[in-house]
């Protein structure tokens, strides 16, 4: 029995590139095989609930634009949009969904109340996902609402935070274990700082890395096959966040032992604010062994904050799937749409438009990707240009000679290496015969 | 005998700060007595040869303005450059300097002729040294001017540029070795890409991983007592450069086994390109244990690319010395100006007037830094702030309760934390009573 | 009869510079004599009931930390705030202050019941003006945080929005004549817009200048003798806002004819935000003659959007009121602070400490200010580089030649002009001598 | 007669989008018609002489990379350079090339000697002109490289460098207008500050509104039929440039009364720089009515400089040809490729690769422009959207009502207007139904 919300839109389906329904795929086109795997099967789309079905339209200069019926912090307003989730995922067939405890539980006076609230929704919602077949990408905890994490959830001043905060986390990985989800994710919204004059930096990384010990401990204790995600982001909401990027959090893991544990959740929008692109996070990720999945939403380049929006550039997702793709593809990630509608797209149809686009992009970026690969279009010349560090002698050079071999055998050849092009326009428009 | 470069400018006195005269010092007064220490011994200034001596004036729209006699390359006028070098160095009162090899010796056909360049030069610093007790804090090589570093050193796809940089890379440790120099840098210019559609990225961390390791043996081989430094820098000249900032080194490190071997060299300027601010680099250097030695340019907030300025914002300059100063100080590093004039600043006077400038900025810093200190007036309520972590339950809650046990804590108490100001303000205005 | 909510804390009081009470002013004296000025004339502060009152903590990533008992949508709780404010003022000493209609009343269900509150607060201000002395710098409509405006107002593709904020600002001119405001501001908060898919430009230009002629003529009429200001910032909330920055300000003025009539309220943070520095704006306002007011809150040079920061660095400051000296200082505008606390500091206490340290730092940045322009320690070196424009020749070059006139000098000369030292150093290093 | 620098490279031909030849074109097909005229009519490219040919591949790191037979300040090798890059125009089918002065001509030792060497080259030109029907888009005075121009052309402190860049900028008018240049630039690369502590902003402003004016006169005067065109930048190489984007420069106009005289230059990559999209820019300038030509060059969006990279992405580049159309396509101007290759692209062909790709990136811009604009795609929603404004009421208000009657008009109707979906997502779904 239907909600209602969407009216009598129906399931969204394929209809080709010449289709001109804004209510229809144009490219995305699930049971397609790339590279000898169903299409839905390599991009595996999530929805976001919170942006999706809980953000206001709010900004730090206006209130709430969007009215949904179940703006209330009650129980039954929390199934109400539940039951519209559910018939959003499937109106567009997306396999997955994630979602924080506080998107989708009413907010209780205290943690035994907000617990009681979590699992009555998760009871909810493992009725819904029997139903709709719909499964959990991953699960995480809002840590950084409340004004009580104000000052940092793990790495709060305040000891009984850091408890309350643990406490919380159990129960979110609980929740994510009972409805099968695929991944737990962790997204330090207020781990960092305002200012230095009031933080002990090292203090709250040690306090960070317990936390996140604790975390991969109890997976292990209970069963949990998922995998445990980082998801780095720089800054916004604090001026500096400790899990910046890729790299940061790569050394953060090293630090704590937890390198073998934990995999990145990486957000094109978050890679942007951190002065990188996209597929560099991607491709250090898989450099360091650290891959887990994505978060498709992207910044505008010209405003200095989190847009947090749909994904619309096909040769970006071109080069962020041939990423992905890389690199062996998703395991237990997937495709997520962290993306929020503008705050003037208040129609109910502009929710499953924005993901439609989304999903289309992705579709065209993934194909793409796929056939630069099956062509090995940037592969034969990328082994060509380092092809001196394959041979015998490349070996050696990288594992063998010391300092002063080096230089001997300079010396003695009287070595004087000529600069080669680096073909960067050529790639370029290589590319571009793809996209 | 002197070149007659500065006229007949005089050895720069401290005047105090009521003195007008720009040709003296109204902060740095080096025998002045900080936390029982010696001014000059805790700034330890460094005076940077290459943008002192032989930038030119060049940005990329416009060539040299820079007139220098010493602008020829040939080895008499390296010897009448180091001449006027070190003559700077005694009416600044500056203890130290650094160098490039590129900096002080002709460019040479190949390595051969480079390293006989070299030598000889050396041999004047010798000398020089010797008669006026400057000493050489550190030297390096620049391995990324030269057309044939255009795509790396250490992470050339060429293997035969890698032996190059190694080979050049050992006469320079050498030449600061017989030139007893404190510390050795790295710093990466062109150790990084372009664009990842020509870049094997895992490669070229492995190459350069090795390219340091290869450095660290040589170093212990032939006992040079000195620190290794890298100076992470996140782009400029490259579209990214591999030790981007702080936390990515410390990885770097970290996966390369190194980092109990090398420290950085954290340059202000750099920081803010990174998207940090210096006190953050400085203070995350020290919780990792691997802060070294600073170099105190800065760029414009207003401009993306490193201006190097000299610093003039002693704000800035006190909350940078209060981190060297909480971290124990320098050992073997020290304040390098690698600071470049402005390019209209045409005359020798300019030299010594940016050099004053900063040397002041930077005295004024560290008094204001040693006050703060001296006075518990940070670090009081910091203490305050963090007081629970330092109670026996919190430490208990840091190292021994699990996820469990926290969660039963937060139930069994009814736990539920208020957050407490963070009085940003009122440690802002703390500060401003010691600027 | 105090409301209770500063508790017992007293009056603001002078103590000077060597004063370590948190609860004084250092350097904020207001009867002390500033080039033939009292300090309280030239500074003219003003509280922003906006930030200090209204805001309630939150940022796009968490709801509110302040816990304020004004916090509830009735004209009894504005009337409760309102008392808080006027203690607030009195408190701290500041001679001004600014609102938003939206900060002050109720939010009513249409036009007339807005009107209605905020004529209501209107009397209860009246009062407290006359009671305390306190006096209203600006008045403004808040055009931007109801959903009406999502899409702008002036510049709204539907003409019943534009109607709608055009009376709003007509009662709020009301407002800000009968409370015998000194200006009146507008703020385009959502005039410009975040796609250009689905903006007519031209037209949304054409509107806006039509309604600032409407504000200008309506001005007149009602013998409103204060200063019509708009204030401009680049981006946020929209993507592009129409008022950039001061220089496409007096385009747009040009534009509309109304190049006499408004004058600009410059925010140091906007300037940030646009890319300039502070002083830039307020250098060119003078130029162009339209320099009216500033709002003395920056943004976190880290930071890419508006952190509305309290001032805290004095050399920034000295740079600030260097300009607004050399242009002759203050007439109708001020020294409002549109200032907001770290969401993290919730005492009220901080509330008065983050004025305090503002009001601090623009006095000794006032007091450098003043002494560099009465020594001519900046202006004297200026007119001795523009020397050669203020001679005879110059000026015949400047008004009467032609570029043959010129050409044929040049030739008939032989003219080859040599450059100059710009002396960037040596002018800093005399700044910091006053700072 | 071939000069043998691109070997055997034969003339550019278009081969449709299956082609896998990097030296043809695969969407670039000059006779094909698009919107009723040829896209080589459309499209107007012209080839950089400054970056193609006389760039010898340094930045700020490093020096020279690319090795070219003409890198000689000699008549003989300038003519050199010009026959090598007429036959590059002619491999390309490029209709236009701009040049300065600087870039086609050796250095003179005075104003007489440069004279002379420019016309020598003119009269090269005229030649080369004749023989390949390669025309002249534009030419221009490069005021910014030599040391004389350290402290500004126009805005220099010293009237002589006034009198020296008026009589320079004459000579290069007169070759343009020789030459039948279709245009004249004026890009004031050193017309900004790097300090207002040495800067008389009034004056300068003043020095560059009388320095266009008499550009202007001149023109007038000669009978050159040619456009005037200034081409913004915010900075580089000056932290601030007067010209600093679209709207600066309008209301820079408008205040010398030279609006109706001089159009913009549009560059990508400097709208970037400023703040903006380059589809803004494009936008303004056709509201303003100064459109006038594009450098079709852009920045990398993590690089705070000035790439100027040849453009690739091809959604891009059909948001600037929309607006381009949409304001009636070009009339003297074009799109000029004022890119740079990257410095490691060091092969002649690699010139080549780099202006096919962009060339081919424009003509699906265009194409893909053009059909947006024949369907109606983004015109038509547009209409709808703003359709109040265009009844008879939405033109009263816009012109007739005052603020009185505005407010008249809402208390008797009761006016309250709801918010309607600004469609974003749906329009930008739309573009990607055309790219
Ligand atoms: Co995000
Ligand atoms: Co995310
Ligand atoms: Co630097
Ligand atoms: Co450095
Ligand atoms: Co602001
Ligand atoms: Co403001
Ligand atoms: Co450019
Ligand atoms: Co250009």
């Amino acid at each position: 029995m239907s909600t209602g919300f969407f009216g009598d839109i129906q399931k969204i389906k394929f209809e080709g590139p010449d289709s001109t329904n804004p209510l229809a795929f144009r490219h995305y086109n699930p049971d397609e095989m790339v590279m000898g795997k169903r299409m839905e099967d390599h991009l595996r789309f999530a929805v976001a609930y919170w942006h999706s079905f809980v953000w206001p339209g709010g900004d730090p200069f206006g209130g709430q634009t969007f009215e949904r019926p179940w703006f209330k912090d009650t129980l039954d307003a929390a199934r109400l949009k539940a039951d519209v989730a559910f018939e959003f995922f499937q109106l567009l067939g997306a396999p997955y969904y994630c979602f924080h405890d506080a998107d989708v539980r009413p907010e209780g006076r205290d943690f035994k109340e907000n617990t009681a609230n979590l699992n009555a929704i998760v009871d909810h919602f493992e009725k819904k996902q029997a139903e709709t077949g719909v499964k959990l990408l991953w699960g995480t905890a809002n840590l950084f609402s409340h004004r009580r994490y104000m000052s940092g959830a793990a790495t709060n001043p305040d000891p009984d935070v850091f408890a309350f905060a643990a406490a919380t986390v159990k129960t979110c990985i609980d929740a994510t274990h009972r409805l099968n989800g695929e991944n737990y994710v962790l997204w330090g919204g207020r781990e960092g700082y305002e200012t230095l004059l009031n933080t002990n930096l090292k203090q709250e990384l040690d306090q960070l890395g317990r936390f996140l010990n604790l975390v991969v401990e109890y997976k292990h204790k209970i069963g949990f096959k998922g995998t445990i995600l980082i998801e780095p982001k720089p800054q916004e909401p604090t001026k500096h966040q400790y899990d910046y990027d890729v790299a940061t959090v790569y050394g953060f893991l090293k630090t704590y032992g937890l390198e073998n544990e934990v995999k990145l959740n990486i957000e094109q929008g978050h890679a942007i604010l951190a002065g990188h692109s996209f597929e560099h996070e991607l491709a250090l990720a898989n450099a360091l062994g650290v891959f887990g999945s994505i978060d498709m939403n992207r910044n505008d380049y010209q405003s200095g904050w989190d847009t947090d929006q749909f994904p619309n550039n096909v040769p970006e997702m071109a080069l962020a799937y041939y990423q992905v793709l890389a690199g062996g593809g998703f395991t237990t990630g997937g495709t997520n749409f962290d993306s929020k509608l503008r705050r003037q797209s208040l129609d109910p149809e502009d929710l499953l438009i924005g993901h439609i686009g989304g999903m289309d992009c992705c579709a065209r970026g993934l194909k793409a990707a796929a056939r630069m690969i099956e062509d090995g279009a940037l592969s034969n010349p990328l082994a060509e240009r380092y092809a001196g560090w394959a041979t015998d002698e490349g070996k050696k050079r990288l594992t063998a000679l010391s300092l002063e071999d080096l230089t001997q055998l300079v010396e003695s050849s009287g070595l004087n290496p000529q600069p080669r092009s680096g073909k960067q326009e050529l790639l370029e428009n290589i590319v571009n015969r793809y996209v």
